[in-house]
């Protein structure tokens, strides 16, 4: 297949090109690395990137900046910019591809695990999560041609966890091997409408 | 107790309002209805509205609009509104009432079955109620003074079915009069962070 992949530098983004990178196709994209710039915010240059990007097979997002504040801090906007980039932004990856990705092609967006497990300062990072839920759930009765979505929903990764684990008191790591497989279910598989756990 | 009821004059408020005004003082919201309007989508009308009600011990919120369309036909403009109506404007009520309600105070918002149950039309609802589920989770667990955060997720009311019903094929609606017992169930009990489904 041949697979779009953005955020593909990220963290969990490296964890699905090793795994999705040995049997297909990869395109990468970012906001400012990889072979396609994009930002999925912005719906027009979403439309832009399924442009330049030529034809694939199946779209997965590991895209989606949350913003991270105490409940009593959040302001409005702060609180906003999480549904707008990793809800509406993953939505926008969908409303635009629906009408060019083959039959039987697939999304996979990526969610996690703060909507199941809260953590101070996570609570527009869980709405955003619980959204995501609930649109793969409705738009999957949606889809025609064989069209699939789902959203895999990680715990903290392995590598990762560096860089974020003082805020995860006890959450125990999972390897980036296994969220790798978890796209790979989502992708080769023919599971849809779907929240794919990676605990 | 003096609750403030966002939304009191629609189909879901006057349930709760009939179920709660037996027991306790109202104050009635809305958009271009009630004693007090508001816009819950602009935070700072929400903070006008909190600055005129006066002292209030809980806060119900059965306001949020939706926007349905079909999948394929769903601008990004369309479904953001649904995010800043449904979800942004009740997680406006919470952050800026956190520090107006008295200790033991408590918000009760509105979701919905589209998460559970989706229909043709509805991702944007779906993904605004999951959204909701995943907020009051995480921020129940942020809320000092014995605040508390619960969503009441109801089915097709029977009042509304005369409207929607066509949309719902097969949904048998729910009771009114149980779905303002479950707000009751919100403010009344000792809940916090879950989604109280009615069904
Ligand atoms: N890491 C974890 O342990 C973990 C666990 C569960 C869930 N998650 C969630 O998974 C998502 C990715 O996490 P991550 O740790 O892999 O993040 P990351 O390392 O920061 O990588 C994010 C990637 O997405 C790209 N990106 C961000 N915003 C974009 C936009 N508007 N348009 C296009 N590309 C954009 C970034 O590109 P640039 O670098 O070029 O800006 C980057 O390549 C987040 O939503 C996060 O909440 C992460
Ligand atoms: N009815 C059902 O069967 C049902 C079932 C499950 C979930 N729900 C959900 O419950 C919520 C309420 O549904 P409903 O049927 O009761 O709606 P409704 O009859 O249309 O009433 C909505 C009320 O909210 C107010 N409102 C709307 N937007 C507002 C805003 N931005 N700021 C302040 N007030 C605003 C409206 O005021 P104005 O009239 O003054 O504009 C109206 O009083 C919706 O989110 C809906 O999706 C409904």
């Amino acid at each position: 297949m041949r697979i779009i992949v953005i955020g593909a530098k990220g963290d969990i983004g490296q964890a699905v090109c090793a795994e999705l990178g040995a049997r297909h196709e990869l395109v990468m994209a970012g906001r400012s690395s990889g072979d396609l710039r994009v930002d999925i915010a912005d719906r027009s240059s979403v439309e832009a990137m399924y442009a330049n990007a030529g034809a694939v097979d199946a779209v997965v997002c590991t895209a989606g900046d949350v913003h991270f504040s105490p409940l009593a801090d959040f302001t409005s906007e702060d609180f906003m910019s999480t549904l707008r980039e990793k809800v509406m932004g993953q939505v926008n990856l969908v409303l635009a591809g629906l009408e060019r990705l083959p039959d039987g092609g697939s999304f996979t967006l990526t969610s996690g695990i703060l909507d199941r497990e809260p953590i101070r300062t996570g609570a527009s990072a869980a709405t955003a999560n619980g959204a995501l839920g609930g649109f793969v759930k409705a738009a999957a009765i949606e889809m025609s041609r064989g069209l699939r979505v789902n959203v895999v929903s990680p715990g903290l990764l392995d590598v990762s966890a560096p860089k974020y684990g003082s805020w995860f008191p006890g959450h125990d790591p999972v390897s980036s091997r296994r969220v790798g497989l978890a796209y790979d279910k989502s992708v080769e598989g023919a599971a849809t409408g779907q929240v794919i756990i990676v605990d």
